[in-house]
């Protein structure tokens, strides 16, 4: 079959890779009807560790077309959304609603599980881990359902950490696809004031339609100063971290008013938080990880089916796997917002 | 009136000062009938920055002695408690009970305002942070309720932060009299194993009085170890930090489970968290601060009143304003845990 590997920086290509297959009896095998490039896919495309051979991916939809003898409710023929981490389904972690935690997690396309920008994936804990539809494979919904696997679960959690409240203001750090994703999430929660900070005209754009009231382009002091206008000299409410530099933190940190939240979703390139005496004086909560987006999709697929959200917007170029090589370009060199593949 | 100085670090003494008298019309004067002495007066005491003439002590019950002419509910012969911050009672923060961020906070004994080891003081914006209480000034209960000036809502402070749940595991970190407040706080929130880091054989023993499970006086890896041990490998739920050095922060972020919190309270001496990435990818959340004790009294005040807790056993030693000054000497030789002074 075919798959996308990043055997080092700034080299993506497609190679012929042995087919994947059912090892464990809680194994499922699912053939990919979409992925898509992830904004964390272009940390290692620039640079930052890769591991040889890596197959690359990891939000995915895809039909089931085959399960081990120990799977218990995914059954051939599914459609099915693939969040970007496994989880057994049992763990107190995942009965907790945290399966980014769970004992035996994993995530995909990590260098050791199969990566989803490719023509099928081997499933660890299938029951656990992959969410049914009950759709067709080429529902006219599907580049919306494809982001529950990922970036819309991930606004989401920067929401929910970010403790977003009916009225409160929110500021999202950020205007990649999981910022924007972000700013559905937080209008979504009941924010009515929405300072999206981020500088490329079109993604703004398409922010403001969603539900983004400000628009903050300046950055570093300047920006601060003017989110601090925008509400009163007090700050925000709640932060929505969507970077992961250590820049984008400090000025989430500068910008929270006292009592508020950070919700960090952004993977930080930073070993400390810094103004812990600040942070401690003002009573500021920081939060945030990867988010379980298993247990969002129960919230937030009915949202998606009814057309009250449309998070699949965020996607501005459909490659086929040939294709997948010039999409990590076009989203690095920021052409693309977000690609979406279908293998 | 008399009134308690500390000029440099290692010295404290009883100084005739000019009486305290009302300045603004929100003003109030209380006559102190009870004080004590904090944990955190230890860290001037101990060289850290002392203010010249700094008058110390924030923690008090009194007498209103006069009010200003704009004083509109607190009334003279009232018996109230202090919180250790003032408060206007009015501001967006006061309304959201986060009142150590009013806008119009000041901290009192931070040499500006007052401090309570005195005869008497000025209080700022009387309404909005005296809590006058039903009781006559010698009440049997009086020294759990000097403790809702700062003790003992700062051990639920931490509680709180941390999202002690019913259930959860919780670890305290640190054994003074805030730790000792923040076992109290925990049980009260329904905790059922409630793991004390501590070593001081006494403190302990009153610590499981008031519900501590398990003890844990092995520091470093070695007490991070116990701990995981206690807990079947995964941490803890909820982690009170309780003391604000460097290292006992880095102990809670190694004790804290996936998804769990740390609720920090003792005034860091720190500048930055550190293992932020470790943070992130277990969705640890760091919260915490000076506590809202003025918030919490609504709430931790029936249960003193009707005997469900007695955080007044903190104090084991009282003393006239004579005594502060060996007072401050106890408990820094960790003779006496918490001292209570009777002006």
């Amino acid at each position: 079959m075919r798959a996308t590997i990043m055997p080092r920086a700034h080299e993506v290509r497609i190679d012929n890779v042995p087919d994947a297959t059912i090892i464990e009896p809680t194994d499922a095998l699912i053939r990919v009807t979409r992925a898509c490039i992830c904004g964390s896919d272009l940390w290692p495309y620039n640079g930052g560790p890769n591991v040889e051979g890596q197959r690359m991916g990891h939000e995915a939809v895809g039909v089931v077309e085959d399960v081990g003898s120990g799977v218990q409710t995914i059954r051939r023929g599914q459609v099915v959304i693939m969040p970007f981490a496994n989880s057994d389904g049992s763990c107190m972690f995942c009965e907790e609603g945290l399966q980014t935690a769970c004992i035996h997690v994993d995530f995909f396309g990590n260098g050791k599980l199969d990566g989803a920008q490719a023509e099928a994936m081997r499933i660890p804990y299938a029951d656990g881990t992959l969410y049914p539809l009950d759709v067709g494979e080429d529902d006219a919904l599907m580049p919306s359902l494809l982001t529950l696997s990922d970036v819309m679960g991930t606004g989401h959690h920067a929401a929910v950490t970010a403790r977003v409240r009916p009225g409160g203001p929110v500021a999202v750090v950020g205007d990649g696809a999981v910022g924007i994703c972000g700013v559905i999430a937080a209008k979504r929660l009941g924010a009515e004031q929405i300072i999206i900070l981020g500088r490329h005209a079109d993604r703004i754009a398409l922010a403001r339609e969603f539900g983004a009231t400000d628009v903050v382009s300046e950055r570093g002091d300047e920006g601060i100063a003017r989110v601090r206008e925008l509400t009163g000299g007090f700050g925000v409410q709640s932060v929505l971290e969507c970077v992961g530099t250590e820049q984008a933190m400090g000025t989430c940190m500068a910008i929270v008013r006292a009592g508020g939240a950070v919700g960090r979703v952004g993977v930080p390139h930073y070993e400390a938080i810094k103004g812990a005496q600040q942070m401690f004086y003002r009573n500021v909560i920081v939060a945030g990880g990867p988010a379980p987006t298993r247990a969002y999709i129960d919230e937030l697929l009915p949202d998606v089916m009814e057309g009250r959200i449309d998070p699949g917007r965020v996607f501005d170029r459909t490659v086929g796997l040939d294709g997948v090589p010039d999409g990590y370009r076009a989203m690095n060199d920021r052409e693309a917002l977000k690609v979406l593949i279908r293998p």
